[in-house]
């Protein structure tokens, strides 16, 4: 199972590396499927059309039959310079497999994939290309899985399939230790975990969509994250093991997009958590933090944080329901950001956590929230001390190094 | 039943006129079905695309999974456009209503179409719109149906849905006497019968897609040919009435990709004709016009014309049966084209052809073979004449004025 991303397939002379790259994979004798995405830049150009002409509000069912067509073009393409090599293909579209999916469109999830079809052509010798990013309803209506969904479908169709492995080609090479523009000191990863990818996934780092990181963990499918430009070996995501296990913290990872909403003195009684989320989850926006101080005299103040664009939006939210909730005032920051460290071998350490504080301080840098898991620690800090935190972070870790 | 051309579609601005038009119809009380080609050039694109990735040799399958793309962009942005303003709408892809054709690859013909889940669209009072040129053989491959397939896509919708009329929208605004840009005396036709227009597209005018016309002619689909710039009332192409055989001559077309081919001195014996053929039709090369002189002594010359971009293959498929004809030499002259004449009511008045021959002759314009059926005479002469012969012809048969 491969997967080829947007720059990997920009032009026909990209289209062809691909093509070489899989018939090395097929003379080593391999079964191979290949997932790719649309040209870089068309999906961005058929959004740009869908709100030119909707003022920005394209019906979901034809904006998903309309952005679809960009994997359309690519798949084809890759099976007809695969063709003009002399190798036999057959490209497959969602609903030709079929990839069924629910009905949220622009952002469905597979529900299952009729298999047999793939096996077939898979045992006649051929090389099966397949469109990522889309599926069909049970009714036929075209889907798509949201931005990145292309993986998902890879690690989806490698599930389905039982492969091997499945190697997500794209414009990076791997997985690093924090983002190497910030830091020249990140290191390439050689593997790591299910559980540590999604924690870098969900701070902030966007090598791979969430969702199919946590396909790939559910059906144990390896994931290779590679460069197609390159040979170089890449990041494996796998399972936990005993190696990954003796590194305290296998990254730090930043995101800018973040805004801070204070709710102060608010009467703590029963429901005022509810009156105050249920209105936000109802207009789909995601709360990532939240922090509720200690109570005092009968009132505490609750903090949380959301995405930089929806800030408006909660804004006209909670002064609908300040009132409703007796709360003093309501305060907005935008000038945040998020720094975490992921490790899953911080389960088994204490004093990872305390060795973070103590470096931010160090620095100067203010924590103006905390939020741990049991393999990641995020803290809120001021947006400016972003790069400075990632570095210090990244040096107190010993990520330079490693094992 | 409405189908915008390419032109029609070019980008969002346009996409909304075609909208506007739409709700103009519904608004009057219509169901209607809306069938739309691709964005122009944007088919013109994926052909290069296909041509890039192949070294000008795209596998058939691929290629129309590739090219139908086109047309899933406009359907859905058109859908986008009506939904934005407030019209309730479906669009569908060959896939999904669905349009069966042969396997033919990029030049299939429709078998069937399911229409039951258009109705039950119509029932629902939903403007349906459908992606133009596509459909999906049995075993839910991707086929398109050749240039201008579109229009076929459009007629046989409105053949299945029993449609009151289908509405041909296009960059002209009807059918003429003859081309506009050849002699400015040209006049638009109200109304022309399906056999006529069969004529002239076969001669070389291409308004509409000759096998959409075959079809409106066989399940007697009114067809109006209209611009989509305009409100101009178009022409209708219909069944032959007392009206149009008042006319001896509807209109004068000309073709000039044609080149000649002439097997000079072959034995005149059973045989010549298919060792001649036979091997030009293997390879899908189209022989129009076809003579045969009068044998002499045992030997005749045979001439025909092919498209001028066949010539070169036709020379290497000749060379290779030269001798086994027993052919004195062939010749080959690609400075020809074709002039018809076109009308219904030529079958009953007798001096049509010769009043075309005298025509010509008279300035000076020598014919190099005639072909005649009972709708229309067609004469090759030298390319350089073509529009002194279309001019003479059209104020010959007095098509300025009409009826």
């Amino acid at each position: 199972m491969q997967k080829y991303g947007g720059t990997s397939v920009a032009d026909i002379s990209k289209i062809t590396n691909v093509a070489e790259r899989v018939i090395k994979t097929v003379e080593k004798g391999n079964d191979i499927v290949v997932v790719v995405s649309a040209m870089a830049g068309e999906t961005d150009k058929l959004i740009r059309l869908a709100n030119e002409a909707s003022g920005g509000r394209p019906t979901v069912r034809e904006y998903d039959a309309l952005i679809s067509s960009g994997e359309q073009v690519t798949s084809s393409l890759l099976s007809i310079v695969l063709n003009s090599k002399g190798y036999d293909t057959v490209s497959f579209l969602g609903h030709q497999i079929r990839i069924i999916t629910d009905n949220n469109h622009a952002s469905a999830r597979i529900l299952k994939i009729e298999s047999a079809k793939l096996k077939k052509e898979l045992n006649k010798k051929r090389i099966v290309i397949v469109a990522g990013f889309q599926g069909v309803t049970e009714k036929n209506s075209i889907t798509t899985l949201g931005r990145g969904g292309s993986d998902t479908s890879a690690v989806a169709i490698a599930a389905a399939l039982k492969a091997d492995y499945c190697e997500i080609f794209t414009d990076v090479d791997g997985v690093y230790t924090t983002d190497p523009n910030v830091y020249h000191k990140a290191r390439k990863l050689k593997k790591i975990s299910y559980d540590e990818m999604l924690g870098l996934a969900g701070a902030g780092a966007k090598v791979l969509h969430q969702r199919s990181v946590e396909l790939a963990k559910i059906y144990e499918v390896p994931l290779y994250v590679r460069s197609s430009f390159n040979d170089d070996e890449g990041t494996l995501v796998t399972k936990e093991d005993k190696d990954m296990e003796k590194e305290f913290v296998s990254g730090v990872t930043y995101d800018k997009d973040q805004a801070k909403v204070t709710v102060i003195h608010v009467p703590d009684r029963p429901g005022v958590a509810s009156k105050l989320f249920t209105p936000l989850s109802d207009k789909n926006i995601v709360v990532d933090m939240i922090i509720q101080n200690a109570s005092v005299e009968g009132y505490t103040d609750l903090t949380f944080t959301v995405s930089k664009k929806d800030i408006r939006e909660v804004q006209s939210i909670l002064s609908a329901v300040e009132k409703e909730l007796g709360a003093e005032k309501i305060d907005f920051d935008q000038n945040i950001s998020k720094v975490s460290i992921v490790g899953v071998g911080m389960k088994s350490h204490s004093g990872v956590a305390s060795q973070m504080f103590d470096t931010l301080a160090r620095e100067g840098i203010n924590i103006l929230m905390i939020s741990t898991s049991e393999i990641k620690i995020s803290c809120a800090i001021q947006e400016k001390y972003t790069e400075l935190a990632v570095r210090v972070l990244h040096d107190a870790f010993g990520l330079e190094i490693g094992n």
